[in-house]
């Protein structure tokens, strides 16, 4: 698997209007969008530092992902996306390798990314996306 | 608050000797480095991505931070580190601002780095760390 950098970290947090002035008035990021997804019942909001984009996801409804997340969990750290070269050929050689995923093919996510997840019970608990940019 | 780039993601695992295959055969990476921290009651291995090392921590004591995260989380990425410039005013900020800080002053962390850690109750559920490289 031909892994070039974090894409970004998904963290789950309770309030984005209270936890965007954190990110921006005491980490110094900035946010640069701030949109719904509707299918995975979260609305984001997404900074930049490095390579890497953080996406904070307040839950929408507490029987979505990251409802079901927080109230297991609580606040913090809820996937880490890798970006990757050859998305389908990667899922298919991870598969055969054992690893469970939840995505078989890969789907449109955030900023036209193709993306999918791999199951965190085969991922020692990190629930893992793999992103692959199509324009690259 | 200047950062650079998320110096690392801290994993926390219940086995390195289980883990590092994953990490290694799965997802591609080598594992440089692996070193125990008794001060923190773990054994660690290093990866990198990008910009981003992953350290995965496996707790040599129930009792340690590690230990204890695994008992109530279960195995995940267990903190974030941000590479920052000026460790000491930042903390001095940050804690101006209302931030707890688990750590007032830098203390030596992996690698020769200086290192700070901020308390996840002000950091929206993610144990935060800045680190400084004091050779640039």
């Amino acid at each position: 698997m031909n892994l070039t950098h974090i894409e970004h970290l998904g963290i789950a947090v309770k309030s984005l209007e209270t936890a965007i002035p954190y990110y921006e008035n005491v980490l110094g990021l900035k946010c640069y969008a701030v949109e719904e997804v509707t299918e995975q019942k979260v609305k984001t909001a997404f900074f930049k530092v490095g390579q890497t984009k953080i996406e904070l996801l307040e839950s929408t409804d507490p029987e979505g992902p990251v409802g079901k997340f927080i109230e297991n969990k609580g606040e913090g750290v809820h996937h880490v996306a890798f970006a990757v070269e050859g998305l389908q050929e990667t899922l298919d050689l991870v598969a055969e390798k054992g690893v469970r995923l939840i995505d078989k093919q890969p789907r449109k996510g955030a900023e036209g990314l193709n993306i999918a997840f791999l199951h965190p019970k085969s991922t020692f608990g990190v629930l893992t996306e793999l992103c692959e940019n199509p324009n690259k």
